[in-house]
C-alpha cells in the first residue's frame, strides 16, 4: 500500500495484504461436498468458529477470546513454511525450524507490541501447555477428522492412513476436551466398521 | 453425523458441518495475487483477524471478542442466500428477506440458547448501531477496497463501478471508524487518479 499512512496503521495494513497468501495454501483435507481441498485460511474461520461454539466442552473454564485469536494466527507461518500433512513424519523433521523462520518474517511486519502478541499467541498454540492451547488443539485436530468422517474417509484413503496412526495423531484431544476425545474415538471406531479408514 | 452424541453436541456437530459450505459461497472480490475470486468463509477469517489487529482505530472502546464472533457468522447466511453484490440494487431488493430465511434455517440446527446467540450476533452487525457492531461493518466494508487497490481495480473494472459509488456504499466505515474511513478516502482518490476506479 503507498498511500500516507501513520507508521502504525501502514504496518498493521501490510501485515493484513501479506497474510491474504493464506487463501492460496492448500491442506489434505477435502471440504465436505469433496468438491476440492480446503485451504488453510478458511480452515483457521472453521475451527475459530468451532471454537466458539465447542468452548462448553473444553477441560476446564476456557477462556474463548484467546482461543479464538490463537486459532486466527496460527496457520499463519505456513504462508512461508507450506502446510505439514499429520502423517508425514519427514516433513515434520524440519518443520518447527521452517514455521520460525516463517513467523520471524511475517509477524515482523506488524507494530512491534503487535509483533510480540502475534509470536506469544503462535508459541503458546504450539507449546499445548496452557487450558486454552490444549482446547485449540483439540479443535484444530477434531475438524479433519469429521471431514475425513462425513466424506467416507476420502483424504484417508488418498493418504493411506491407518486407524493407529489417527489414534496416534489425535489423542491430544484428551488433553483439552475428554468428551470431544471420546466423540472423537466413536469416530474412528466407525470409520473402521463402515471402511472408511483402514485398520 | 451418524454417532451417539449428547443431543448439546450433536446440534452443535450438525451446524459446524453444514456451515463448511460458506467456503464455496464466491465473492466478487478477487485474491490479492488476482488467481480467483474469494470466497466468504476465508474473507471472514481476513476480517476476523483484521479487526483484531486494527481494533484501536475504533469509534472508541470496543469489545473486540464480540467483533470477532460477529465476523465469524456475519455471512453465514449466504449459504441459502448467496453473496449480494454490494453494487447490485436489485439483489439488494429482497436481500433482508432471502437472509432471515436462512438465518432461520441454519440457526436452528444448534441447541437453542446458542442459535439465539447467533441470531443476537448477526441481527446486531445488520443494524449497524452498536460500537462494535460500526466497527465490524467498518472491517467488512474495508477490506474488498483494500483487495480491490492491491489488485489495480480488477473487480470494479469488471462490474463497472464508479468513485461515487465506492464513496456512497462505505462512508459508513467511518461510522464505526473514523481513522480508517480518512485512509479510505484517501485510496479512492488514489485509485481514480492510478486509473483503478473509474471517475
Amino acid at each position: 500500500m503507498d498511500l500516507p499512512a501513520s507508521d502504525r496503521l501502514a504496518r498493521q495494513l501490510s501485515f493484513i495484504v501479506e497474510i491474504d497468501r493464506l487463501k492460496t495454501v492448500l491442506r489434505r483435507t477435502v471440504l465436505v461436498d469433496r468438491s476440492r481441498n480446503e485451504n488453510s485460511a478458511e480452515h483457521s474461520w472453521h475451527i475459530a468458529f468451532a471454537a466458539v461454539l465447542l468452548a462448553e466442552h473444553a477441560d476446564g473454564a476456557v477462556e474463548v477470546a484467546r482461543v479464538v485469536r490463537m486459532l486466527l494466527v496460527h496457520d499463519v507461518v505456513e504462508i512461508d513454511a507450506g502446510d505439514t500433512y499429520a502423517y508425514d513424519p519427514a516433513a515434520h523433521d524440519d518443520k518447527e525450524e521452517r514455521e520460525r523462520a516463517a513467523a520471524a518474517r511475517i509477524f515482523a511486519l506488524l507494530p512491534e507490541d503487535q509483533e510480540r502478541e502475534m509470536w506469544e499467541l503462535w508459541e503458546e498454540f504450539e507449546a499445548g501447555a496452557t487450558l486454552e492451547a490444549r482446547f485449540a488443539n483439540a479443535v484444530d485436530r477434531l475438524m479433519p477428522m469429521i471431514h475425513n468422517y462425513v466424506t467416507e474417509g476420502v483424504a484417508w484413503q488418498q493418504h493411506g492412513v491407518k486407524s493407529h496412526q489417527v489414534l496416534d495423531r489425535n489423542h491430544v484431544i484428551g488433553d483439552g476436551a475428554p468428551d470431544l476425545w471420546a466423540y472423537a474415538e466413536r469416530m474412528i471406531a466407525a470409520a473402521v466398521d463402515k471402511g472408511y479408514l483402514a485398520e
